[in-house]
């Protein structure tokens, strides 16, 4: 037996099948078409056949449809570096983190493009990225000296695992070879390592 | 005999000596005594006994006090690595022009030191930095592509380097036993390349 989730919608006194999903298909096609700038919320409740009001019950404004995610991958990456084996090397949980991280993505792949090609044509957004990278390396390296690394190698370790995953997400976007996501991964990571060793 | 270097304030058609420290010296003092925020142009004008016209005929803002050096660190940087010897490789070209700019700021150790408490109070100049930041790595890894290495490998070598810059810069600001600059950066240098060969 199949389940359609459906989402009751308490405000409005109704029912609203997948409203989160509905918005977030119709803002992700508006920014892609008209900029992100240029489209306002307005116009995203009306493309996804809800009302203004629906739309701010599940988002805060319309920059958050882009990165309700970094919460969600900020856990996976501190869960993962968490149960890591007690043997693992930094690197070696970074790593594993890193990977799990690719392989959410990598079954995400289209929303993945269209987020950053809306993000990449946008200032503001580029900004708000980096950020969320800067505190996904914080979240990472605090995640490491739980375990007992030192700090100066928490931070090195999880920084330089940011890098890879910047590096390898770029190269998994804009490749024509389509390799995913986690095998560019690991390939960064070693690449990394003879950089740093030469 | 020595010389006191003045500037010729053309648009007042006045002398102003020194008006660009003046200004730089009056504005890091109400940024730290008030917040960024708080301060105006106004107000760092009085201070440094100037006009407004001509703190805007030196600074865009009051934010370009705390960033103008960037183009010139840009600058450093990457005439660093184009002038590293040709047997150099990418690790260590970019050591190079990291311990180059270290041995520049650990000249100017109060001004940083200021510089990074304001900001640190700032969450708007925290995004710039991290925008700098990037800009650097960019610009060094595009250096590193002139010299013939790989896209790959220059990506990861500039992109590692300045998280190197910047953990060394922390524990620069951080450490009570003032040890120098171009000192940490060759520390967390050695303990990237432990960590990622991990």
């Amino acid at each position: 037996m199949s389940h359609t989730v459906i989402k009751y919608d308490r405000g409005m006194g109704r029912w609203e099948p997948n409203a989160r999903g509905r918005l977030e298909l119709a803002a992700m096609s508006l920014y892609l078409e008209h900029g992100f700038e240029q489209t306002t919320v307005a116009e995203i409740a009306k493309r996804a056949g809800l009302s203004e009001r629906t739309f701010f019950r599940h988002f805060a404004d319309k920059r958050e449809v882009l990165f309700w995610g970094s919460e969600a991958l900020k856990e996976l990456l501190v869960s993962s570096v968490a149960s890591a084996p007690d043997s693992a090397t930094p690197i070696a949980a970074i790593a594993a983190a890193l990977e799990s991280a690719g392989a959410l993505l990598q079954e995400r792949r289209e929303r993945a493009l269209q987020r950053q090609a809306v993000i990449s044509a946008n200032a503001e957004l580029q900004e708000r990225e980096l950020i969320k990278l800067a505190a996904l390396a914080s979240a990472m390296a605090e995640a490491l000296r739980q375990r007992g690394v030192n700090d100066l190698a928490a931070t090195l370790a999880a920084e330089a695992g940011i890098v890879v995953f910047k590096v390898a997400f770029e190269r998994w976007i804009n490749e024509a070879n389509q390799r995913d996501f986690p095998h560019l991964i690991r390939e960064s990571l070693a690449e990394l390592k003879d950089v740093s060793g030469g």
